[in-house]
């Protein structure tokens, strides 16, 4: 069947924006996997695996409505409530930590997770991203911050990335502006989704509708421009300048942060952009995302999400990261799949036991082995072997070059 | 909030059949997950990695209508199509073997994911498996059923099973009994059904209501008695001869690979089951069921299904097995989970450049290094650790014991 002809109805296509792996693509996506939880494993932070659905309210409670639009919703046949399939995997850890392991220091929790979403995010979005992120609860200073961004950056450089520029921005200096201009609920909200589309002239309309200082009005339009290298923070003091104590908290925690980051990553360049809302659902304070260059959309995101446990009976300083590793896979792996292992070796289909032992040795020690099914005994190139099992004259096997 | 009083509105509860995995578990899940894989590469089986989600005809195309109840259904918003979500991996990766590698000689693939499922199967079902199989497409022969159950013992084995007993039986048996007493479709289905649930009863009654020969009669209700040792073949042959060619093919299978078994896993017990069709969704040859005393439910099963490929433009032979790795670390694990890693080491919270160069060389060398964030020096012992690092009067770093 001619595929173009076949059209839609064609039963092998994969619905837009879901994508599948196939070797050896596959199994580098799983190296990659592996190493980024043994990373995080050596940095503490030990291994959850949520669940892909769970109830509606667990999934959605205390995060923003893009997140509840991105969520497939399914009905449970046995309670008859509503169920989502995790569009981020984020909110069930703050719930693991508040609800199931109920410590009061500091949690350390990382995982990997096929989540599903309603729509692609961005031209060339994936519906299903192998999520992977790390979370640290229980501590409210800029340290865990530092940490999580520390070990993102790290994650990052050894998945491949060679440039790697992180932007920061903090969540809290714009709910400050707005508290402290007095904007009701709405007129915050309509605010935040103009600042998150960067849309200029909205912005402006908005502002001047507002019934507010025009110290306020000024500040809070400076917002969005307030984007950078590190003199932004400078700007940023200046024309901020006698906006509240949250604003002023805001900023000094950007310093700092910026300050143990320049120590401790002193390749990776740092990028301010104070106006930066978009895509941050659950966030209350520093936010930031990992880019390279050449690379359009971000490689991983995070930030501090200190009030999502409430909902849950406790709510607990949070931060931490995450990951599409698909899309970093395709943006390290460049296009070129490698195997990791060395060629394969064939076996005859022979019931002897002396071979059945050599190739349990063989496979023991790392090896590929591959039998050579009946109808087949030619086929050892095609199945990816550099060597064959023969027989020796004293009824032993060895390994000869194919 | 107590949980019962707030019963099932209480927000942090997961659906019935719906389990999430917690630290040092979820470690030990994933340990065994990747065993699993790295013993399926040595063999030379590659990694795939199909969607969770398809479109709904591509998911269920071939194969039967419980797995269709099975199966969450969902609505594509970009196409308005339904897709589904997986309640099993093998389907997809038939379609991958047929249509996406197109290959002329033997394909062998693994994979493991998460599979979803309307309700839990048996007593205390899994919703949400992780299902581990390993697929191979393009033998017809009984040598590759034997070395994909070989494998599944392999991995069992070093997985932790013990005892392991083997199940086996051919749909085909059935299939040519039907064939040769001239059942119609509704008569074999509703027969098969009657099989399935061993429903002795409803089997006697089916078959008198028939209008067949009492020699197809007969050969039809001995199936369901036909169970035991290796000594059930030599009496099926008694009781199922003059049952056709299909029939006869369908015992000389059984027979040679049970020969082949006993050969390669002499501490595996063998047991037969003709009548058994159970939970067999697609299979049109030698079925197979794993099994451990003590525990109800089977390990892992498979067989041969020959046909599912056809749907998607090419019928090839195919056999293959899967198990929930969930459910399996559940047994092997008995309860006792246990961390792999010796303690950690803590570190203080410090910008020093040669702390930092000490904990990477320690990261690198396969240690686990724990900050300890400020407010929580104390609480080295309750992150898990027995070492701490201590700086030294020349202004490095040392590992002293906690």
């Amino acid at each position: 069947m001619n595929d173009k002809l076949a059209g839609k109805h064609n039963p092998w296509l994969l619905p837009d924006g879901v994508e599948e792996l196939l070797p050896p693509a596959a199994e580098g996506l799983e190296r990659l996997r592996q190493s980024c939880l043994q990373r995080c494993a050596r940095w503490g932070y030990a291994l959850i695996m949520p669940p892909a659905i769970e109830y509606l309210e667990a999934l959605l409670s205390g995060v923003a409505h893009d997140l509840d639009l991105q969520t497939f919703k399914l009905t449970d046949q046995l309670s008859g409530r509503l169920m989502g399939v995790r569009a981020d995997i984020t909110p069930q850890a703050a719930r693991i930590d508040a609800h199931q392991l109920r410590r009061d220091g500091p949690v350390r929790l990382c995982y990997s997770g096929t989540v599903l979403r309603t729509r692609p995010e961005g031209a060339d979005g994936s519906r299903n991203p192998l999520q992977m992120g790390a979370e640290l609860y229980g501590h409210a200073g800029i340290e865990s911050d530092v940490e999580v961004i520390t070990l993102m950056a790290e994650l990052l450089a050894e998945a491949g990335v060679e440039a790697l520029h992180i932007d920061l921005g903090h969540v809290g200096i714009f709910r400050g502006l707005s508290a402290a201009a007095g904007l009701d609920a709405d007129a915050e909200a309509r605010l935040w989704d103009a600042l998150q589309r960067k849309a200029t002239a909205d912005i402006a309309e908005l502002l001047n509708a507002l019934d507010v200082s025009a110290s306020a009005r000024g500040r809070l339009a400076a917002l969005a421009s307030l984007s950078g290298g590190p003199e932004v923070l400078a700007e940023a003091r200046a024309c901020l300048q006698g906006a509240g104590e949250a604003v002023d908290e805001a900023l000094d925690a950007l310093e700092r942060i910026a300050e143990a980051l320049a120590a401790a990553l002193p390749d990776v360049t740092l990028h301010f952009d104070l106006g930066e809302l978009r895509g941050y659902r659950y966030h209350t304070g520093v936010v930031f995302a990992a880019y390279t260059p050449g690379v359009s959309g971000e490689l991983a995101r995070g930030g501090r999400y200190d009030d999502i446990g409430a909902v849950f009976g406790r709510g607990r300083p949070a931060t931490g990261f995450s990951a599409d590793l698909k899309a970093l896979y395709r943006v390290t792996s460049n296009g070129h799949d490698r195997r990791e292992a060395a060629g394969a070796i064939a076996a005859p289909w022979h019931g002897d036991a002396a071979l059945r032992r050599k190739i349990n040795a063989l496979r023991a020690s790392g090896e590929t082995v591959v039998w050579l099914l009946p109808g087949h005994e030619g086929e050892a190139a095609e199945m990816g072997c550099d060597r064959r099992l023969s027989s020796t004259t004293d009824g032993d096997w060895r390994v000869d070059p194919l």
